[in-house]
């Protein structure tokens, strides 16, 4: 990774309306590229994977944030500092009280979908915003935490809000976990 | 195109890393799906072109620039608020002196190769960031100036300088001007 040292922090910012018109091209090109919805949300899952094992090491020099010492503290940096940082919002967070490894990012205010009234005719399955999923997983993956992390709800779907949902499975240093990549 | 109309002027901008990454997957994607680096660049610069043509909205209401009156006064234009505000720098300006039509910004630093180190093997015929031509010839087109927008030098490719060039056509009122879409 190269990366200019005298960059100036006001430089790490960029239009969001460019990013997003450039993510919907990504979209439509995958759309273009496979046939099945479940081929492109594996497709976004696995760059966004890849993203996220990539962003992690600027989000942990900018951030300055220490070693979370439990999932919720983890999700809490997730919503409040690298949802900010990245995508300009905090979604708020809730959690599942029964497994205690479950929780769910609600996106009120979703940019990704800013150009995009509803999913591409005959795409009904499509999870546009899968990328997301794949930066979350991949920058999990990267502090030693393994997760399964899937959009429950979704507005282009027809539903009420937004919702990312975060399984965490065992530590990675548990080598018989099965890396989902 | 949707937008919600309270969306505050500081949610505007996002994380460039996030968008540089998304960028370098789908230059990935499109590296697959196509075998000659001439495909690759022709698909970039068509998804450009239609990012340009609905990103010139959102560049008129946000900058309130005003009709230029004369090319170099729309390449002023272009260096200096429209890729300060959409990727954060500002080329500087040259022109032909003989044709009076020909321009180039010189990108002292391009945000777009930030993780870049080299063009991928097999592909040095590749203009990595040829979105960038695209989206300035949908803006240009949809303001009724033709243009053709090339990388003429490009640091990927060992260049001193990564250089775009605008070269104005006729006026698109002049219906015989073929478009080159």
């Amino acid at each position: 990774m190269s990366r200019p040292t005298n960059r100036r922090q006001d430089n790490h910012k960029i239009s969001r309306e460019l990013f997003v018109l450039t993510y919907g091209a990504l979209v439509a090109q995958l759309c273009k590229d496979y046939e099945k919805d479940e081929d492109v949300n594996k497709c976004l899952d696995r760059m966004g994977y890849n993203l996220g094992t990539r962003l992690v090491e600027d989000f942990l020099a900018r951030s300055a944030v220490r070693k979370c010492r439990s999932y919720s503290e983890t999700v809490e940096v997730i919503a409040q500092i690298a949802f900010k940082m990245y995508l300009g919002i905090t979604p708020s967070v809730s959690c599942n009280n029964t497994t205690e490894n479950e929780f769910f990012l609600i996106l009120d205010n979703n940019p990704l979908v800013d150009f995009v009234e509803e999913l591409p005719a005959g795409r009904s399955s499509l999870c546009y915003c899968n990328l997301l999923c794949g930066v979350i997983r991949g920058a999990l993956e990267m502090v030693h935490l393994a997760a399964e992390v899937t959009f429950v709800q979704d507005r282009l779907k027809g539903d009420d809000v937004t919702e990312i949902g975060i399984t965490f499975l065992k530590k990675l240093e548990d080598k018989k976990h099965k890396r989902n990549k």
